[in-house]
């Protein structure tokens, strides 16, 4: 029998749908937790029943509909719970539906398991919906992290195809900020073979023969940036897989297992990025989320005041609908966002 | 970064679907191949690039729908590239396209890949599917096994539920022979927190509790058979988590992962049970597969019988299509069948 990471209760929310189904599969498969509750207001118990079938063992695997229930005892929570885009949804639509569906969910871990320690949000925008969360749930910055992961993910895939080299051998790629083209794409940490891509972007310099020019740089990012619809266009679906496996690695981290050091969202309390949620430079381990100073050139570091300023926008018209009260309030909401 | 089991390549046929690409995500969550190739005839590549933004760092993924290309130095294939059943279409449609897919992947095995060193088939009927393909492949009936176990694990996970206790406290559960209705369930082995089944089936003693009168283990073991079925009901769709994991766990066991003990679908050759692929007591290991004595009441030999009886009707149906020769042929094609 395999050991799990944690003997404590796991949920995942949104558990009825593809990216829901898909994490309490690899949650079980990389041993999280022998406590696992399936969560969503659609019943979930066809997808218990085929993890049952999966025969994991030592593993307790519950379904339920009733929020309390699932809540109840809950440590760790991971949620792709959000309402999908659908037609004739305008993007404000979407955001107003899906910044409810966070302040009741921050709501209900207040009010059902105030003690979890551990919550994970990946559920569009996420840098808005991981923010009402936190808020309203009232847990600390560094018990609340969003998946922001797959942009600098993508970015690795595309570095590793454009000069034939494993993805393990590019290294250090990150964006921060917000998510989609509004991301800033850090170039200066990246090396490629050991080699820095600065030293490579539009210099002729060779790795395993290849050369990177300027404008096959600008054309990459802008796929990075796009990699989501990019999913659609080749599969017919938004990608479920990426976002379920790298979400259950955060979590891994976040009960003790392997450090996660992919930038993760989280609460920026800097003195100039702050009461926002963004990606940043962070590491999550058992002990919470580190944030770390970021580093680039001054155009990343202006590229992500650009980004930051974006998110500021969103999270303004958030509060402008309400759902959130203006900043100079959160602390009463959530003392730990003074 | 994790060793994996093998550098080997490792193919998922029909990796574009729901089925597949679950195995491939899985293959790489479990380690299997850092060499993971996935096919189909629809483009696997948005499977493959949802793949690498998981970012699984040591491991090179291809996508392709060239069988040639796939198949070129594999030395492990899991197939679950069979076509659904559609509208309209009834069994015996189904039963002649299969088996004709089954044909061709064994004639490409042959020709592209004929030192391949274990495959494992799950696209329905297996039993016949996996048996057309041995045929064709030309390799030893130790090299190939069909997915065969979740009719097991669904027995197992239903009396858990039952009993109130945990999965792994109800051992040594097996249904042999066919897959579905003509399935033979064993309760002679089965123990639950070391009681053995046949002490508790109708005779009044409790385990944790509870009892089970001869109807609820009738009542059981049609609900066992018909787990497919539960699973539409209940989800909407065919249960493809499942049938993904333990085929993975297969594999990984072929591969000298830990040994995979729940019953396969493998190629008999015993005196009484022969020319024919069905689920049968097995351990798969680095070093092949090993058929184990049947052991079971004369009540279970007899229901064993009557699935034998039903698969041979079913491989002589397929005969009859012209897609099997006669038994007495098989030798000719496989030497290793004679």
């Amino acid at each position: 029998m395999e050991k799990f990471l944690t003997d404590e209760k796991l949920v995942i929310v949104g558990a009825a749908g593809m990216i829901g189904s898909n994490m309490a599969q690899t949650a079980l498969v990389m041993h999280l937790s022998s406590n696992l509750c399936l969560y969503d207001i659609f019943s979930p118990e066809g997808v218990a029943e085929e993890l049952r079938h999966c025969a994991f063992g030592g593993s307790k695997i519950t379904a339920t509909t009733s929020v309390e229930e699932a809540f109840k005892d809950a440590k760790y929570i991971i949620s792709s719970g959000g309402a999908p885009r659908k037609d004739g949804m305008t993007r404000e639509d979407l955001l107003a539906g899906n910044a409810g569906v966070a302040k009741e969910l921050g709501q209900n871990i207040k009010k059902y398991c105030p003690d979890v320690k551990h919550v994970v949000i990946i559920f569009n925008p996420a840098d808005i919906t991981g923010l009402v969360t936190l808020l309203y749930a009232g847990l600390k910055p560094s018990q609340l992290t969003t998946l922001a992961a797959l942009d600098s993910t993508r970015l690795q895939s595309a570095l590793a195809k454009h000069f034939g080299v494993m993805q393990c051998a590019v290294k250090n790629c990150c964006t921060f900020g917000g998510h989609g083209e509004q991301m800033a794409v850090f170039a200066s940490p990246v090396t490629i073979e050991g080699t820095p891509l600065l030293d490579i972007i539009g210099t002729g310099k060779a790795v395993n023969g290849k050369t990177l020019s300027k404008d096959e740089w600008e054309a990459m990012k802008k796929a990075v940036t796009q990699g989501g619809s990019a999913i659609i266009k080749l599969r017919g679906r938004s990608s479920f897989q990426s976002p379920a496996y790298v979400s259950v690695e955060m979590m891994a981290a976040a009960m003790g297992g392997a450090e996660f050091a992919w930038p993760a969202g989280c609460y920026a309390d800097t003195a100039k990025y702050n009461h926002i949620m963004m990606a940043m430079p962070t590491v999550i381990t058992k002990n919470g989320t580190y944030r770390k100073d970021f580093v680039g050139t001054d155009e990343e570091m202006a590229s992500l005041d650009a980004s930051y300023k974006h998110l500021c926008d969103l999270r303004d018209q958030v509060i402008g609908m309400g759902v959130l009260p203006p900043v100079d309030k959160w602390g009463e909401i959530n003392p730990n966002l003074k």
